[in-house]
């Protein structure tokens, strides 16, 4: 039954209990770009917008034995590294992937981008200076990205000025000499309009320069931790580290600009802004049909009546029906056949591959069948062909009908195939229900050989087949809740003109 | 510029470093459920899939400082409490809980939801047993809910069996009696096909069962913090109670159904299962018009040619361009507007409301009228109308306005817009860079009054109101990365087609 796992994103970094940085900003973003993210908390802050009033280094070993605890058992497809407060956490952290990850062994380590934290937005020092040498010597090496600012990169480079992108490309070139396959440096604060960050990579010594306009925004707090957590989950998901960087990029522009103020300093980003509600879960073992579920489900009350509870057919099912009744609604049913045949080629002609076109005509083709057979059995029931043919049309048939064809008109293909689900579904279900029920009267009931059409394998099949679209097309194409909410008015509209379908019969009695 | 804030959810708990239960669990279903996470981590674990191997608690003063930080500056709309590990901590967030929301205070404890986690799923003693007792006086009584599983409801009530729904109402009430609003007992383990959860609320002595069917997998690891922080995440967003329970148990079922193998052991939920990605981001102050500049965006090359490049409207801008090809332009753009206001119309047709049935009439009258002002201005061209009227619609002209008028039958209203927008966006840009540019010939350009048509402000004005148009329906309904697909193929064929509009002309000569 289980699922496919999502990628696995690890951070290795320090935990804000404000929500907006750390290890939280970094699982946000993980959930939100739809990676599986996993934590090993190097130092715990008590901190919100206004600042850090406290920092608990986590032991040296039990930094370790969560990275342990981690890569043993579950593993990981890139790895984030972000506040690691001392140099201690520094060589445990590098210690401990090079032990679990040998030069020389089979494993190869996956991904590695670190952050290079040293001081927060509020000037809080979250790396201990005296810990720069072991952050260069120990870890820089194993890391496939490097993403400092321009004041983290003066530091790593010892350069004491980096005012403009060629500056930055010296910074980044002099940092990727520590050891590290790439080096991105911010361009934080250089330009009011314009930001620059700047690529250099190793293998080629190629330069990339991404630019994008500045966001003037006070709600910049976790900036950093987003970028390089995001550049993580795009390289877990396959992306080249351009394209990550690149992506990361759009989506912290985009979380910045939906950036919000909650409490009184510098707010969070929006790490929402990647995603939206998911208003019907995919298929499963347990819910093999969600979408066709969920629309019964929706509009229970009216489903009920039409498949279970209308005197027409609790008439059928004990034979007690009027055969006036029974005759008008045979012959309203054959005019409503005609117009649901058009629907489907409706359908046809609103598809665009050969499979659609082919599965919509094939219902045609169903409905043309099922009409021949609906003319034998009325003949069966003494109304003359001429009559059949001269039966006017009800005004609740044209009212059921042309609603189904002005919904197909009107809106999505989809909408369409919603809009004739009441009476595939319907009728399948009804028909299984009259056929299997012990309460049934089946011997002297003159309406058996109708139960036992629409319990039977031909239509039942088409039933099947119907739903099956439905499901795909929403399995292909996930619905919004405003769309499921329309797709459920269109449903229960259709089953209310069933239950009217039944009722215009009835009560000719 | 910001944004309104999404609710607050605050979880008080242990660290996971598998990613799969405590904080970890908390902060995805927040996110997932569209809320903003806040942590006080009260204990490190090193864990995995397997079990926990290991448990470091936080200094009782920290876990306060981090809740005072929290509370203080960014406040929160609902709390949400796990693992509390041992009775300083207990003692630590009751007191520093009541401090903040003293209870002659004007304001109000926020809803407190309590999982008493106590046994880790995989035997580990999450909560030091002597300390039962602080967690029963101290933090009960301040909890909106509290969450126990069967194990955890005999401790908390004393009861030594609970083997049924009855029991498991008696167990409620006992441990509504220490103090919280309401009481759901988890009925975890009683039945092999359905689960019972029983709710007990204090203040009407009312039970509501919640049923739902058991899912068979491993893979429960996370299942309560899971269950606790959706119901926190739900009241949050204001659901009351029962509300909460119903949607947060159809939140675990999901992400049950959607758990996926990880690790060696009980793998973790899946809480992806609640969101799909977002293709566009909304509208912003940067980029106020997302959905037509992505459109734009996506198809540069096709925009630039039709907008910049084209020897047609180098022609107009330099005056250059032959006469007969602008003679044979303005009789095929004529052709082109009558179905240009009958796509419009049939926009009118599928829509639902006044407004947008009104809004789509307002451009069929808008064509109309600039269909006479076309004719008069051809007429200054020495066309006649005569002349005019028995032009034959070129092969050209028939492909793109049959290709917009299909798309607008076959597919959505959004799409019959995307199909349109080409020639409103686009003639609207021309329009202006023509006008603007100061390299355009003004004097003795036969075709400058054909640009101030265009460049003028009844036209401006109709491009403004369609592009609003455009991003207003995707800002009411967001689309899919697959929906926004397909409109950028729409819209990159009529841009094509709008090539092949200035290409029939110019190749004339």
């Amino acid at each position: 039954m289980a699922s496919p796992p999502p990628p696995k994103t690890l951070t290795i970094a320090g935990s804000d209990s404000g929500g907006g940085a750390g290890i939280q900003a970094d699982l946000k973003t993980f959930t939100a770009l739809g990676t599986y993210g996993l934590s090993v908390i190097t130092a715990l802050t008590s901190q919100n917008t206004l600042g850090v009033d406290g920092v608990v280094a986590v032991n040296p070993p039990f930094v370790s034995k969560q990275l342990r605890a981690v890569i043993d058992d579950i593993g990981v497809d890139t790895i984030k590294i972000g506040m690691l407060h001392n140099h201690h956490i520094i060589e445990a952290v590098a210690e401990t992937l090079t032990a679990l990850f040998p030069p020389a062994g089979s494993s190869k380590l996956p991904p590695i981008v670190l952050d290079p934290v040293m001081i927060s937005t509020s000037e809080h020092v979250l790396l201990d200076p005296s810990s720069l040498p072991a952050l260069k010597t120990h870890l820089l090496p194993l890391c496939t990205l490097v993403t400092p600012n321009i004041a983290e990169a003066k530091k790593l480079s010892s350069l004491e000025r980096i005012d403009s992108v060629e500056d930055m490309k010296a910074a980044a070139k002099k940092i990727s000499e520590l050891g590290s396959h790439a080096v991105l440096v911010k361009g934080g604060h250089l330009d009011e309009r314009q930001v620059y960050d700047v690529l250099y990579e190793t293998a080629n010594g190629e330069y990339t320069v991404f630019e994008h306009p500045r966001i003037h925004t006070k709600n910049t707090h976790g900036t950093g931790c987003t970028q390089s957590s995001a550049i993580a989950a795009f390289l877990s998901k396959g992306n080249s580290l351009r394209e990550a960087i690149q992506l990361a990029t759009d989506y912290v522009q985009a979380a910045l600009l939906a950036s919000f103020d909650i409490g009184h300093g510098s707010g969070p980003l929006n790490h929402l802004v990647a995603i939206l509600p998911r208003a019907l879960a995919a298929p499963s073992d347990l819910d093999p049909h969600p979408f066709t579920s969920y629309l019964i489900r929706s509009c229970a009350v009216d489903w009920t009546m039409y498949t279970r509870k209308h005197p027409f057919i609790l008439g059928l099912k004990d034979g007690t029906l009027p055969r006036e009744s029974f005759i008008h609604f045979l012959k309203q049913d054959y005019i409503f056949l005609t117009h649901y045949a058009r629907i489907h080629a409706l359908a046809a002609y609103k598809s665009f591959s050969m499979e659609e076109i082919d599965a919509a005509t094939d219902i045609v083709k169903h409905i043309v069948r099922e009409s021949k057979h609906h003319i034998a059995f009325c003949q069966s029931w003494g109304i003359s062909l001429e009559e059949f043919h001269s039966t006017p049309e009800s005004g609740h048939t044209v009212a059921y009908t042309r609603y189904v064809l002005d919904t197909g008109v009107s809106n999505s293909l989809l909408a369409l195939r919603v809009a004739t689900a009441p009476c595939l579904l319907g009728y399948g279900d009804v028909g299984t229900w009259l056929h299997d029920d012990p309460g049934t009267k089946r011997e002297g009931n003159a309406y058996w050989p109708w139960i036992e059409g629409y319990a039977g394998e031909d239509f039942q099949k088409a039933v099947r087949k119907g739903r099956d679209l439905l499901e795909e097309s929403v399995k292909a194409n996930p619905l919004s809740p405003a769309q499921l909410a329309e797709m459920v008015n269109i449903f229960r509209k259709a089953t209310r003109l069933e239950v009217g379908f039944w009722e215009q019969s009835w009560s000719l009695q």
